[in-house]
């Protein structure tokens, strides 16, 4: 296992944003102050740090966990961080950087009553509307009566859409890491393994490598259907592995191909046609380029194949949450809406690309990468074992599973 | 590995409440209508089911899952469960028992719209004000004018309060399971591992039993400083390790003791006092009892110690999340308030007992048990391994952290 510390800016210079671009942010939307409570927010704006009590949950006692990141526009030097009780150890092994760090609540209430305190006297208020409980939000409005809250989301994703070098690092590092837990989970998988067992086994794979866990979806032979289950692999059955897993908040997410005995000539042509696709819309990256050159690009390839009617092409900027700006994909109002369809891609974005073949014979055949725009073009993010790996053999593992 | 299939209530049957019991609750807290969004009430109340894909974070696209189970008081019929989009496979894989199964959403705003147009008419409707976001109130409310909305989370940890067997079969297995896990990390360990590769181990150990990590809490030598670090673990020195992991949602959380080398006359009197706390404890523990008598009880045998200047004692119920119901410390007002300390205590009620020495010179000393109430008293789990665990030997695994 390859230990990695922690992230922890040790002060402003190590921050992945500029105070100068939050402030020409926060100007542009008519923020005086900006209260982040998300998760991925407070990480990101203090610089890479995440309370290890609430890595899997929030919910404490009556209340729940709700750290809160306080930027005053043009006045770094109010920059606070309203944090858990226990929060204080953490700020004795390595201390704090924002000027103020408040480690005294134990609920939503009492930190926004806290925070509100805090604004005293500033009119325009930024919030992360998702992320803010009801209670907390009312709390922080009953201390600053006559401010107006907007939601701050919209300025927060742009805030992080451009990765630094050191995040673009951990990005392939966990797109690697993923990347070799699922040919480990494969190749050690054989006949009569259930999908909970496979799922398990790449839960144990991921963590053995570093990662946090998020999830898994995998199909097995012709089904569809990516949920767990007591389904068993059979020979000459395919699996599709997708997984999401994160190296200190940063996420890997790609979708790998196995199959449990050599793959015949039909799905060599199936992966193959969903390779061009992938390889039509990696083209495509550079800088200058748009998302929407390159879902134009991917589409017209896709339209190529003998299996169009059954291919779908998809695409989403990704960093400290799956699906982050860029917004790509204009055929998916609610969630992504494509904002950014049209914004020329710069180094430093980092996007999901992904083509899924859902085929009524041979079953879900899907590649998804990670690809990072780069000065010079693109950079494909742990390129190896996107092609068919192969399941163990029935005498070698018979079963499965095993961690 | 054990392998341990997600959970998934087949019909109201297997739920672990009564919706007699829920109705009654509801009647006496004045609601027509209840609409959970906590990842641990929604858990509960659809029967142990928890979409995998976000188990690890909330956040997707521009806005967040926001699951929501709604349940409208005397007509279990109107139970509905409003789900993201991709949780139509998970109901393809093991069908939901709701009436009412939408998986059609992205985000908190989609989903509440839709929450409200479900609940038209109703006119007291309870929430979970700490868990339901801003955004998505807003929506609820906008689509339910004149409606009253109540907190619903008392209501909701007084239903979770009493433990069916199953799920103290799941508690009793998450507490073994994370007593193993310390038990393997700290005899793995040797001289100059940090406290980041023992969390990382501790991490590893606890994946590979099947348990979902949550957090660990550790010292080494004389700190009392429980975050992770580069501090490294030296020869006769203590470690203190307090974690929690879960079981199908449901938290194993003990704390142990390790050393490197072999504990001295004053290490073992130190911790048969902390012990003598907690058997103190225990001895009260059984049905009609209350919590008030346990932390009497405790605080009596705690103050003729002589350490119990740096002695605390804390106790809490714990199930789906760490520090619920019954509350039992009345010195802790806005967490947990101990609203439950003169409650009898009754079969079923899972309690956490903690006894924690902050010792100047050696550490830091504690030991944290989980106990269930039964009907002819209680039950320890996890008994194993509450003495001094030895730390590997210097040449058997130098350096230690290895996964």
């Amino acid at each position: 296992m390859t230990h990695h510390a922690p992230l922890r800016a040790a002060g402003p210079d190590d921050l992945p944003y500029a105070f100068d671009h939050l402030d020409a942010l926060m100007e542009r939307a008519g923020l005086d102050a900006l209260v982040a409570t998300s998760k991925h927010a407070v990480r990101y704006l203090l610089g890479g740090y995440h309370f290890i009590f609430f890595s899997a949950m929030d919910a404490v006692g009556k209340s729940r966990y709700l750290p809160a990141f306080v930027y005053v526009r043009g006045d770094a030097g109010q920059t606070a961080y309203f944090a858990n009780k226990m929060e204080m150890h953490e700020h004795r092994a390595h201390p704090f950087w924002a000027p103020t760090f408040r480690p005294e609540f134990w609920g939503s209430v009492d930190t926004m009553t806290a925070v509100a305190g805090h604004l005293t006297g500033l009119g325009r208020v930024g919030i992360e509307a998702a992320f803010l409980p009801k209670d907390g939000f009312d709390a922080l409005a009953a201390g600053l009566p006559g401010a107006a809250f907007i939601d701050a989301s919209p300025l927060l994703a742009e805030l992080r859409m451009i990765k630094t070098p050191a995040e673009i690092a951990l990005l392939r590092a966990a797109t690697e890491g993923i990347g070799a837990a699922m040919r480990a989970t494969v190749a050690g998988t054989g006949e009569g393994a259930t999908k909970f067992e496979i799922i398990d086994r790449l839960r144990v794979e991921e963590t053995a490598r570093g990662l946090q866990f998020e999830y898994c979806l995998l199909t097995l032979g012709d089904s569809h259907v990516r949920a767990g289950s007591d389904q068993r692999w059979r020979p000459g059955e395919v699996l599709s592995i997708d997984s999401g897993g994160n190296l200190h908040g940063y996420i890997g997410d790609i979708c790998r191909m196995g199959v449990l005995g050599e793959p015949d000539a039909e799905l060599e042509d199936l992966l193959a046609e969903v390779e061009g696709v992938q390889r039509a819309a990696f083209a495509t990256i550079r800088p200058g380029a748009t998302g929407a050159e390159m879902v134009e690009a991917a589409a017209a390839e896709l339209s190529r194949g003998p299996n169009a009617a059954c291919n779908d092409f998809f695409a989403h900027g990704m960093g400290l949450i799956t699906h982050e700006a860029p917004y790509l994909m204009t055929n998916h109002p609610v969630a992504y809406d494509g904002s950014n369809a049209s914004t020329p891609l710069a180094p430093g974005m980092v996007l999901s690309v992904e083509t899924t073949m859902q085929h009524p014979r041979r079953g879900f055949i899907k590649i998804e990468d990670t690809v990072a725009v780069t000065p010079g073009g693109h950079e494909l993010f742990g390129a190896e074992g996107r092609g068919w790996t192969r399941g163990a053999a029935a005498m070698a593992v018979q079963g499965g599973g095993q961690g």
